[in-house]
């Protein structure tokens, strides 16, 4: 089966934003055996959109759309929609309801213009959202399957998994697009790449994409066929192949993140952790407590900017800093040796570098950043140089924390296969 | 004028690409007076690359695609467009020439595959590549102009600048678009819009986009006129009148974002910052410290998690824990006035709740969150029940807290209009 995927909102036609639904559209409806066509990204006029939608019907039996849904006047997927197929637009009470329920959740009361947010074409089914007030569209026009999804990713992409997923896969063929995710951290793109070619380049029907983002490397593996069983004894054969090349360094084999796979060891081994940060600024503590009930593992941290912090939170003595310099392996350490002690926890993190884009010397370059790991058997340290600017710095000084985490537990805890 | 982008190839209907050309493309074509009305991603596929161009043609004066102009047999442009044109290719040898140079410079032989790359389609101009081996092709059709650009954004750019822009400029007329873009905060995007109506609905020649992302509104107006002087003096007016509609939700009139608005009041006034955040994880100092520069006004900040780290970090009673509950306007105060003094700090920041997913009670639900401000001149605190997840409550409660030190200044200190 064939599909094409219109992105609905003017935004999405200037420089500031463009449409990134699709990417997670293109591969779920992939998982399912279908191909995406063609994407379309229109603005919200109603002669375009209704032009869109029309050529679209013309040469796929399957249209997903994201946005337009909303509750302002330029929001138009829904009636132009509904006028294409000839349908009148009828007011559904219980989609009423919910909405104004919602609102008065949060202690308010709904504006007049949602209104239009309950309104249903003639034959169509109301694709429920918890996450939001409009809900999506299920329309099916004699051999057409039309979706419409709103536009916020948080929104689109459970309801595409609750409501979306089941209805289209009642009609989508044998063959489906099966997919493996790993997941590696601390080498480089290229380095990745050139470890596992000769791995995959033995595997014809498997497609692999090597991607990089800050602090990991992501190797997808996608494999279109109607058995199960081949592709998963084929990606089992690959996935052995790239352990041998790549080691440790493969820290998820189903999309688990690190924070994710970090949180689940701590769990496991019944340990607890505490960070005193300097140039992530709080992003550790961040990552760490991102995950729901992150209380049970995560104790507190410190996000000790001044010398003066690093003192009164973690015990980093003044004459140490003023000796080694703030930015330095010894600061590191006992700032995961100080904020360890002081909190009690089992584990102690500790992060100083250079950030940038200023503050940068010959000596101590920006991207600098020394980490350190405080636990009963004693202090582990490491030194990094991370490329990029400030954001990038920070994101890849706390991978590579949570990464020293994860290589303590592999060696000295209890660990499930990555 | 009006344009449309068609990016080509495959690779950009997978789940792992996607077209970013196309915002590089929007802005510099928006800067000439060219708005971009569709986008279209299509696949290396000879009838459906035919369609998509037929189809811009008969929409648009002017499509600009980028890809398919490589030598292998799937890159379709070149051929696709003479074909569809009804004009001949021919081989072009100062390309042949220029490909086989490129080749030899590289010490090596230009493969067979690489002469389709030198041909050219009747009376078409080739736009010189110097950082690749595909040109570019410039053809003017009647009323049409079509621009062909290789794909990868290195040899695009720069011949969009050098090749493409001279000859567009020629032909488009003095109108340019004009854009202001305004942010707030605080209040939902129906509220925002049903307040901002009024005042964007008498200005016909304006396009206004109301935009939602966590915790902020996005107000922005495009208006294409040839009169630089008209623009400003229609936005002014408008402003005005949204100023009035929305008070001091407006936080932002130049694209700025809050913790960059709060770190310029904060500098500013030579004011120091320190925070005491429980369901915020870090977040708040983290964003505080994305700022280059943050440590002339970030001391400091803790991340609380459990009730002992309240107490030993930020001095709030155990006995108000126990009597009001981790998560109370009395502790966010606790919070709020324990780290200023504790850091020294002009201002000091409490922000306690309740995430999620779990946790949550009838009387205290998810996504209620206490907010303090310390400052020499008392505390405030306020309350506020966050719709979302538990990435959308945390986002949320940053963003209120932000806006707590805003208004402070706003009120208390020294504040450039927003």
């Amino acid at each position: 089966m064939k599909a094409e995927i219109i992105a609905v909102g003017s935004e999405l036609l200037t420089p500031d934003r463009m449409d990134t639904n699709s990417l997670f559209l293109t591969e779920e409806l992939n998982k399912l055996g279908i191909e995406v066509v063609r994407k379309t990204i229109v603005g919200d006029d109603r002669d375009l959109l209704r032009e869109a939608f029309r050529d679209a019907l013309n040469r796929v039996p399957l249209i997903v759309s994201s946005g337009g849904l909303g509750p302002t006047e330029d929001d138009l997927t829904r009636e132009t929609v509904a006028d294409l197929l000839g349908r009148k637009l009828k007011p559904n009470d219980a989609i009423l309801d919910a909405i104004k329920a919602r609102f008065r959740s949060f202690g308010r009361e709904m504006p007049d213009t949602n209104v239009r947010q309950s309104m249903v074409p003639e034959g169509a089914e109301p694709l429920n959202n918890p996450r939001g007030t409009a809900p999506g569209l299920w329309i099916e026009n004699g051999e057409h399957m039309i979706a419409l999804l709103p536009g916020p990713p948080r929104e689109l992409e459970p309801m595409f998994h609750e409501e979306v997923l089941p209805r289209v896969a009642r009609r989508a063929t044998g063959v489906r697009m099966f997919h493996r995710e790993l997941r590696v951290t601390g080498l480089g793109e290229s380095l990745v790449d050139s470890r596992i070619q000769p791995v995959y380049k033995r595997y014809k029907d498997v497609n692999t994409t090597v991607l990089a983002s800050p602090g990991e490397v992501q190797v997808h593996l996608r494999m279109w066929t109607e058995d199960a069983a081949l592709a998963k004894k084929t990606f089992a054969e690959i996935e052995q192949g790239f352990e041998i090349a790549l080691t440790d360094r493969i820290f998820s084999r189903d999309g688990s993140t690190l924070p994710e796979v970090v949180a689940s060891m701590l769990t496991m081994n019944n340990a607890t952790i505490a960070a005193a940060e300097s140039c992530t600024g709080g992003l550790l503590a961040e990552r760490l407590t991102s995950i729901a009930g992150s209380s049970t593992y995560f104790l507190g941290g410190v996000v000790c900017y001044s010398n003066e912090m690093k003192t009164a939170w973690a015990d980093v003595p003044k004459e140490l800093i003023e000796a080694k310099g703030a930015v330095s392996a010894e600061v590191a350490i006992a700032l995961a040796e100080g904020i360890r002690r002081r909190v009690g926890s089992t584990l102690g993190v500790g992060i100083t570098g250079i950030a940038g884009p200023g503050g940068g010397s010959e000596e101590k370059p920006v991207g600098l950043v020394h980490l350190a790991l405080a636990s009963a058997s004693g202090v582990k340290e490491r030194a990094a140089r991370f490329p990029g600017d400030r954001e990038m710095v920070r994101l890849q000084a706390s991978q590579a924390a949570l990464d020293m985490v994860r290589m303590h537990f592999l060696y000295n805890g209890v660990a499930k296969r990555g």
